[in-house]
């Protein structure tokens, strides 16, 4: 008999919680429930239309064959123009590999950069995928404990004191998932000076770089070239299902990453890149600053709402469509909490143990990834569950 | 100064030396001259215009939002019907996994099963990505030199010799890549008892499965409910740009193959699944015929000109879109060699040193995804050549 041979890696890889908790939402909608969904991690929008029509015209013309393997050079070219426009840097489209989703990215970086052994330092909470990505090559992730009190994000004390002789990069995300929250310019460049003198690597994920309120995005390629960034055409631009990113590269990496580009995606998806070119004209970016302005007004709407419900939430996220809220007022079991919401309450959130093991029973994430008319349901539904509980 | 910090495996990782070539093959056209492509290896043909059509309208409908990480319910009984229609086998959609391309499929099945230092054997010449991907998760790739003696193809008895305490698994590919050669069902029972007895895994790549000339294919699911198969939307049905692809895995490996794809994929393409429904209906299986049919009439061409020639290929390859010749009446180093016929002869063929390291000197592959009167172009252009040579 055959033994079940299952790689040690697996152990260490956790499947999100959050995907049980929704095969209960749907069973729930299924039996006749409604279930208001604030634990999903993607627009509620669909792909602004002339993204849609850019891709259907890729279809008629035939557009079905392989790109090369960093990417269709008019689309390079496209991401290097934007940044040009939008952040007043000059980056050469050669620096920018397009990818099947940020995941792709990542896993290119990683591999290009971790041996086995090797630590990688990043926030806990974080995106939990992330730390897998790291242990796919054996390499090991490095969770650093963050509170309200640094914005959810590390500080260069913070690297400086979990440097081993085994770290050798840092990865950052800013907007973050889970918490919403921006690392500032000052600190940023702080630990990208820790990072340089202890001769390792930065990377930054800016995924949620378009979804920023109140403020101006500034991506860290500002400050050097020597910094990985990820980016994604799935949160802003609205194209999830696409699984379309990109990476902007250091010059000297960017031949290993082509040669496991190569190897290992062939390419990202055709229809989608010639799609993606649509991204960047006047009148797509109207249709997102729009929706960017509709996420605004629900966070605006949340944020003080789950407050005044009991739930604590320091600061005020900037970013992304996420808040992470401490949860301790109603139960020392957030797990538990976020199944009873659902059952109880017909509200479906996503709680802590999908970011880390970082007081993750203290805390769920709330999502406003449907609308605004939703999410006073949701509010109302959780008043009248929670207060009745209290 | 920071150093440059690239991991040991980066080193094993090769470029595909035909990209070089295509590129010069390229610069070559864009410089005017005409170029016959038989290095490509992928399909000239578009994707068949029904499944374009259901692109279309998926987003049309909108569908751009993740699918579940394991894939479209939809597309997962589409496949098992196919096997049922197609092959008289039960495969339950839940052990039908939809991937990134058949790329997607390998990392999965290599990543749950390889622990670092664990062989896997594999035919040289084979197809270059498999032996990467194994390196990727710090696995050994054992290549095991192969001739036309045994069609190119691994036998129970090369898997007997090379097993160490260390090998966990074979990897076969039937049709093969580069040499389109099959494996006899008698073999491949003979190696699949082989492996179960030494407790591995077989994992049977069969992403040329639909282009099969003078035989029938036969699926190696009929070996048994304990064998990974990977299959792809790439070859057959004509979607290489859509990175589409699936796995059929045994029931005991598909918890963690689902947790690692939610983590490393999040899901594949979504407008290419909802196209992909329209790829098993009448309509477009009568343009895959045909396109089926012509592939064959060009092999019934290529392989007795390429004889004519000089060029050595021993028996009739049975599948894919290749011919693997040892080309040593010409030359004892086939990467020069096909750079002078690129450059002299104007006719673009892959050397042997893209698919291994057994006697790829002596080895070139031709591809026929170029039409028939295209491909009598590049053997007028040889001939001139080649008899010049002599």
């Amino acid at each position: 008999m055959t033994e079940l041979r299952i790689a040690r890696r697996m152990a260490d890889i956790q499947p999100f919680h959050v995907m049980d908790l929704l095969a209960r939402a749907r069973a729930l909608e299924a039996a006749g429930k409604d279930i208001v969904h604030m634990e999903i991690g993607e627009p509620d929008f669909v792909t602004p239309q002339p993204i849609i029509a850019a891709g259907q015209r890729a279809l008629a013309e035939g557009r079905t064959h392989y790109t090369p393997a960093c990417g269709l050079p008019e689309l390079r070219a496209a991401i290097s123009d934007h940044y040009q426009r939008e952040q007043g840097l000059a980056i050469a489209p050669e620096r920018i590999v397009i990818t099947p989703g940020a995941s792709g990215a990542l896993q290119l970086v990683l591999s290009v950069l971790i041996n086995p052994g090797d630590q990688v330092l990043m926030a806990d909470p974080g995106y939990p995928c992330n730390r897998h990505f790291v242990r796919l090559v054996e390499g090991e992730a490095v969770g650093i404990p963050v509170t309200a009190a640094t914005d959810f994000q590390l500080t260069a004390e913070l690297v400086e004191r979990a440097w081993t002789a085994r770290t050798v990069a840092v990865l950052l995300a800013s907007p973050s998932n889970p918490t919403g929250t921006l690392i500032g310019a000052e600190e940023l460049a702080a630990i990208h000076r820790v990072v340089q003198q202890r001769g390792g690597m930065l990377i930054v994920d800016e995924i949620y770089h378009g979804l920023v309120y109140d403020t101006k995005t500034r991506s860290a390629l500002h400050n050097g070239a020597d910094i990985f960034v990820i980016n994604s055409f799935s949160k802003y631009y609205g194209m999830t299902g696409w699984r379309l990113g990109w990476l902007v590269a250091p010059d000297a990496w960017l031949r290993s990453i082509d040669k496991l580009a190569q190897n290992i995606f062939l390419a990202a998806s055709t229809p989608a890149q010639y799609a993606a070119l649509a991204a960047f004209t006047l009148e797509t970016q109207a249709i997102l600053e729009q929706r960017r302005a509709e996420f605004q007004a629900r966070r605006d709407y949340l944020l003080p709402a789950l407050r005044e419900l009991g739930f604590i939430i320091a600061g005020t996220p900037q970013g992304a469509f996420y808040l992470y809220a401490d949860c301790s007022r109603f139960t020392d079991d957030s797990y538990r909490f976020v199944y009873d919401v659902l059952e109880i309450a017909g509200v479906a959130i996503t709680p802590g143990i999908d970011f880390g093991s970082n007081a993750p029973q203290r805390h769920v994430r709330f999502a406003y990834t449907t609308s605004l008319e939703r999410l006073r349901e949701g509010i109302n539904r959780l008043t009248k569950h929670l207060t009745k509980n209290l």
